[in-house]
């Protein structure tokens, strides 16, 4: 059984990054290229991103290197002669990276992050470049979306369960506490990136004991500081009733509820009703905590019909993105050899060239709008959104900790216009194509349909 | 950087797993607890599943253990007594796990795998089980439905860019596999389950060379058995005239081009246009591949108007089961200390007690109905689906290798009904439950109402 992979990047890859790189070895190919990462089409119900994801992928560039035991498999493969596969166990990545800061947000066709390296370094790390800044970043979007939803109320991530792999319920727990989460359900992703954890019981816990109010003062014994009494195992007002009970209990013995928790049933109806038992029986300060199929939607379609909910579990639906499970985000070679390159497929646009995305505000602090133009561009007072991560393989930045990037997501998020924060996604903010990167672009174009139509 | 997890079962949790592990642990709970795990429902378009993920979860069971470092984590927690910690130092899964073999046909509400474990044990696996199981079953059988939909034309799993991390990669290359796919682009998934590696060009090859026409001979070079050259970066109609010409350069040379890929546009048109152009110079044995937003719902729509396609690359919506990213799937409580238990929640049925599932055949060998019933119960004639995989939290059977496991999916998907397997799902297999389990299900829910809801 092989342990995977966060720390085994090198064959995170598509076979055919690896025929590509042995015909450019052939080729003698070994200028350097740029790639540009870049999200293609919003998908629906979303009109910005959250950039999430940067720090794992430098972390895995950092230490890319194809151990024996990969290069012995890929020589059982047939396809690779002896000296390709010994210049892969001598290669590191040596490129440069520039990006957007995690916890940025930008929007579709803007280059989030470029590769710039010997081509055959820049294309293998094609595949893992993807599927880190993907994920993260898609689910750091939901997650923004949620905490958007519940208006300050608190949201913990519970997702781990139905996360599409044990990956992915880390990278959900990292990307949604960076996106305004207070914490997560998952021990690991606590180990891991010292993220606050949260949970109390299940209903199994509650049927494993002969009657729910044995439950109920079995764990307040064990965590008379930290009981949330889930009460809906049977019926969420007897429930309720069993757990001012129990409430009572614990104030004899100088402790205080801390809340209780709500899975199924019409939330907005039961949440008032247990809110009014506790009340009624001076417990004001016991939290109503709900989970169960919660997402940003949900959220706000309870909150709006008046729950009296003070925390969500959010789960599966912001854990994998379920209205928009993938963006179609791409890695596309720009430029080889100092010479602007693209594709012309359908539908499908690459803007040539390394670039910036420069950044308008308007004279209330708002995202006016964006535009994307040449690296070598300037466009004062316009903030740039890529910078410099790594220089020739190596970190130029410190590692970032996740509460800088948490803050840097709340300030961003305050500087989207509010008519762009609807759940609806209807408003866009303007992105504009610099006029150099439009000439360019159309030169190239230009000459592609010259050399490559015209000899048909 | 931590090495994630594939080797480290224990911390893959939820927090109240271990909440509730301690008050168990502090009651002296200790007797045998048996768990369910059940897809309660049907997500849009399914009317089967495809049981997968059980051997990896069986290796992890075999491996749970918690480590030094993982027990300072959780002391630094200040949830947990000393003897607790203690005791998780020494815990190992001493657990029964019955389960469908991979491959397995089944339907909502069946249980796919019982742990009967001592209570601690058979709760603190609950996200690992469900997690496993959950994200494996759904990509098994989305891609059925894709080897369904493409009529015994071959597919390739393209997914790993936009998977949901690195290990659903894994999984979806293993679980396509499985379903009947002939391999994936994903070489560390080749690596780890010797699955068939497949893969040739991306359009950055094509426009990192000064023309497309040289970069396909320098690929026919470095590949002249294995070229499939990907002839619409520019114009698939001009790209397939140049993919002809190096057919012939390769043919003068002793070797033949092996296919061309088409990755945009209207693949129904340019398929019949392309191999139009192929035949007519005298190139029949060279292949289409059609890769590009492909799922089940798009193969069959593109082969019923008539696309000329050999094979296709089956890539992100697939991967991530885009039109069901998750299943409802629960791991519930159904009998502790021989006594069964059910939740009451509005609107999710749990059947009690430790079950087996008995599947009908009619006289055509095709599957007429399943009966859910307790596990003590026989139906001569019927199948009996659950098997004992672990006793003693030791595996009593050698792991299938895939080969089997594929074997057994194509033999299961042939006793489908054909009219289930239409790609709208609309008729599903009947699923009853037997007079024992409903005549138990119903005594038990008597006494929680008596004894919950009378005492209110």
């Amino acid at each position: 059984m092989e342990c995977i992979p966060e720390c085994r990047p090198e064959l995170v890859i598509d076979l055919y990054q690896l025929t590509m790189a042995a015909s450019y070895f052939e080729q003698k190919m070994s200028a350097p290229a740029t790639f540009s990462l870049f999200i293609r089409a919003y998908p629906p119900n979303r009109n910005f991103f959250i950039a999430a994801g940067l720090e794992e992928l430098l972390v895995f560039l950092e230490n890319f290197r194809y151990q024996k035991g990969d290069l012995e498999y890929l020589d059982t493969l047939g396809l690779f002669k002896p000296d390709f596969l010994d210049f892969l166990g001598s290669l590191k990545f040596t490129g440069q990276v520039r990006a957007m800061p995690e916890g940025t947000i930008f929007f579709k066709d803007e280059p989030i992050l470029e590769v710039t390296a010997p081509i055959i370094e820049a294309q293998l790390v094609e595949t893992l470049v993807i599927n880190m800044i993907n994920v993260s970043t898609m689910i750091a979007t939901k997650a923004a979306r949620c905490v958007n939803a519940a208006q300050g109320r608190r949201l913990v991530d519970f997702a781990l369960r139905r996360t599409q792999g044990i990956d992915a319920g880390l990278k959900v727990a990292r990307s949604s506490y960076l996106a305004g989460f207070i914490g997560t359900s998952n021990v690991l992703a606590g180990k891991i990136y010292n993220i606050p954890v949260f949970g109390t019981m299940a209903h199994s816990y509650i049927t494993s004991f002969p009657s729910e109010i044995e439950a109920f003062r079995a764990f307040a014994k064990a965590f008379p500081r930290n009981a949330v009494l889930l009460i809906d195992t049977f019926d969420p007002i007897a429930g309720t009733r069993h757990a001012i009970k129990v409430a009572r209990e614990l104030e004899e013995q100088g402790y205080q509820l801390r809340g209780v928790r709500l899975d199924s049933g019409d939330l907005v109806d039961l949440s008032i009703r247990v809110r009014e038992l506790l009340d009624e029986n001076g417990l004001k300060d016991v939290q109503i905590f709900a989970s169960g199929g919660f997402d940003e939607f949900k959220i706000d379609d309870v909150l709006s019909r008046g729950a009296k909910i003070d925390a969500f579990g959010v789960g599966t639906k912001m854990g994998v993105s379920a209205d928009a499970p993938y963006f179609d985000m791409a890695y596309k070679l720009v430029q080889y050899d100092g010479r602007p390159v693209m594709k012309l497929s359908t539908g499908k646009v690459t803007y040539v060239g390394a670039k910036q995305v420069f950044r308008f505000f308007d004279d209330d602090g708002f995202i006016d709008h964006d535009t994307i133009g040449l690296k070598s561009e300037n466009h004062p007072p316009a903030h740039t959104l890529l910078q410099t991560f790594m220089v020739s393989g190596k970190r130029v930045r410190d590692p970032e900790n996740l509460e800088t990037i948490k803050m840097r997501v709340e300030k961003e998020f305050m500087k989207l216009p509010p008519q762009c924060k609807t759940l609806d996604a209807e408003k866009k903010v303007r992105v504009e194509i610099s006029e150099e990167l439009e000439k360019l672009q159309q030169e190239v174009k230009q000459q592609i349909i010259e050399k490559e139509l015209g000899e048909g």
